[in-house]
């Protein structure tokens, strides 16, 4: 059996699907000689660390435990029995994680998992990378920071994946990354990466108001609790740099172009949250009529992409063919098309869902699985 | 540097493409810290071994000149100048390569790529994997014989990749593979695996007769030099035989039910091509015009897709709604659509050319570039 000894940042949603993910699939792994040893657990305030690494992990009981306390709310230290584990502060656990890597990194190997939504993993992910341990990231934040950081992550390629970054479960960075290695040039990606938006695109299209759709979508729970973290782009644009990234482009988020769908006045810093809903959206609503009523009468469809190409990264409205992937596009869906040498005329396809805490920690997983053969 | 030393059996379209790519390659490998040495390339009557195996491999000069030679329709040993290599007959050649595995095989690793049209090469493949060698297919014929030498090759699962075997380079086994090392259970697999197929099914939607479809795309060489090859399904059920056998199902290709679209009365032992194409077929016309408008009424289309779902798998035409991935593709493009628990209503959708040279090679360089943890 090869055991695969993992520290997991951040219990929240995604967090804490991975740890059942890795409980149910035990029989599953069982069979391909695998077993997932946990023997780390953060939240943003505390460490849970096993006693006993080498040997076992954290028993599937106290991880169910953990996660049991975590979703009502607790924090990583009570009301849980401690069982062989020991209860590192904010302070003491990064050095105890660094601790970790370096006993185990360059050797049997170790996975550190960043299911946190923290721009502040970054350093210790550079440094247990630096150490020969496994890097696996569902946080976009820390390929996001910095160009030098991301190198500094990305130098050791194969001991870093991050699907789960963009269009969670999808195999996006998967294929990418198997097109590169192939040698076959990408020209472009286009890729409506959010739910969200995907899903008030194409509701504008069958004429509805925008003001109604954010604030239907809002209603359904299908936006953050303030939308305009959706509408900004911030978020896509964050899907887009990793992409561009991932293509050897050394650029940064300020090299992004991004189309925020409401105007600067209509910010978080002018305006509160209901006044936006409750007055602001409103205003937003014209104009967007007209840009749909215009791209009609060409036979096209708005969407609201990142399209990667020629250097550059633009994140916003598109008008693009009604028949093309994205085009025909409804709901909430991501859709990727890659454009190559192989796939030059009509692009490589990937669409599917592309969020909710079960495919991203699914896809979180299928990463840790496919790093199997560097653990000993 | 890592080097990764390769045999390639057969040295037709795919496997000459594959020499083309792996030297037009050699800048972007080198700064994955990778070198591919091709030490032996075999077709149907020998084998052309590096004498220096361990140090270069073969020369790029080399490669390109044994492609020249083939692709004028040589066989592999003239009119080459043979350099520092040696030529084994095809009796020989499986000794050579079982020997060149057992020295490399279990240490610095050795990787044996079937890019041949063959089912007599599933042997050597055992013999190799069972010695340590990493396996790489785009031959179908290997993996669809009987289920006891498809597991005895599946067995070293992480030693083997075959991506290119259905939808040539599009990542569907990669895909597939992720799904399932997540614990995402596969409900249902739905593809359009041939573009010859899916080039017909779209022509028929469009009102036009069957036997002026096949006749257009034999003469545009969309399909096989028999077109009945194609028409048979025998090609998709291999694929269709492959992925259900990735998803643990122990069956074999006499347990997949096929829908040929020509009658066994009109096959090659009672009709020659000729007579084929020009009376047979037109008999086939009415009753596909009649199935294609009652799948209309019904909003509807008609597809011949490969439908994996409760351990059966059938191969045929299907009626599927037009507003599917799959009713509305045009053209030859392959599509998969893929349900599981993370992808229930809505499938993982992967859509792209699914044959071509340059886009199998790729998938088996992606292959091989796959495997390189494995290499020393
Ligand atoms: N959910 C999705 O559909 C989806 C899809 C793709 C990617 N992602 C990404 O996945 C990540 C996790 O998402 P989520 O929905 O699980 O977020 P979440 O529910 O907000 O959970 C975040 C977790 O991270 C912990 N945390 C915060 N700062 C930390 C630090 N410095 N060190 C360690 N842990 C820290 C939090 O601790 P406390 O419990 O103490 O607050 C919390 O447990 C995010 O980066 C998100 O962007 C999510
Ligand atoms: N082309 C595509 O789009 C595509 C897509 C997916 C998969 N594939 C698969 O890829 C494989 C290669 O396709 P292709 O188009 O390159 O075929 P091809 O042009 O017919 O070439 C086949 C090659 O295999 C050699 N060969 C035959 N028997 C052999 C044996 N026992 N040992 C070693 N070599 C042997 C042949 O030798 P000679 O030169 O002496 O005849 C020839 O060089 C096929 O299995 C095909 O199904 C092709």
């Amino acid at each position: 059996m090869k055991s695969i000894p993992i520290i997991l940042l951040g219990c929240g949603g995604v967090g804490r699907q991975l740890l059942h993910h890795i409980i149910s699939c035990r029989s599953i792994h069982y069979k391909q000689g695998i077993v997932i040893k946990v023997v780390g657990v953060s939240d943003s305030r505390s460490l849970l660390v096993s006693d006993d690494i080498m040997l076992t992990g954290m028993e599937d009981e106290f991880l169910a435990a953990i996660c049991h306390a975590k979703s009502a709310g607790s924090p990583l230290k009570s009301p849980l029995n401690l069982g062989h584990c020991r209860l590192f502060t904010e302070k003491e656990a990064v050095e105890k994680i660094v601790a970790t890597a370096s006993s185990l990194g360059g050797t049997t190997g170790l996975a550190v998992v960043d299911c946190s939504a923290s721009a502040e993993t970054i350093d210790v992910l550079k440094h247990v990378s630096s150490l020969g341990s496994c890097v696996i990231l569902a946080n976009k934040k820390p390929l996001t920071c910095a160009i030098e950081d991301f190198e500094k992550l990305a130098f050791h390629f194969r001991r870093i994946r991050f699907e789960s970054t963009v269009g969670a479960g999808l195999p996006v960075i998967a294929s990418v990354t198997r097109l590169i290695s192939s040698g076959d040039p990408i020209s472009r990606i286009v890729g409506s990466l959010s739910g969200t938006l995907g899903y008030v695109m194409s509701e504008l299209e069958d004429g509805k108001a925008f003001s109604e759709i954010v604030r239907a979508a809002k209603s359904l729970g299908y936006t953050e609790p303030d939308p305009r973290d959706d509408l900004s782009g911030m978020d896509i644009a964050r899907k887009g740099l990793i992409l561009a990234r991932l293509l050897g482009w050394r650029i940064n988020l300020a090299d992004i172009k991004i189309e925020s769908l409401y105007p600067s006045e209509f910010g978080p810093d002018s305006m509160s949250t209901e006044d936006f809903l409750a007055k602001g959206l409103s205003h937003l609503d014209e104009k967007l009529k007209e840009r749909v009523a215009t791209a009609s009468l060409k036979g096209n469809v708005l969407r609201y992409v990142c399209v990667i190409q020629d250097l550059r990264c633009n994140v916003g409205i598109q008008e693009l063919p009604k028949d093309s992937a994205l085009g025909r596009l409804r709901g909430s869906d991501n859709v990727v098309e890659i454009y190559s040498r192989c796939y030059e005329k009509s692009p490589l396809v990937i669409q599917g869902a592309g969020a909710g805490n079960d495919t991203t920690a699914a896809g979180v997983l299928a990463d840790i699985i496919d790093l199997q053969d560097l653990f000993a």
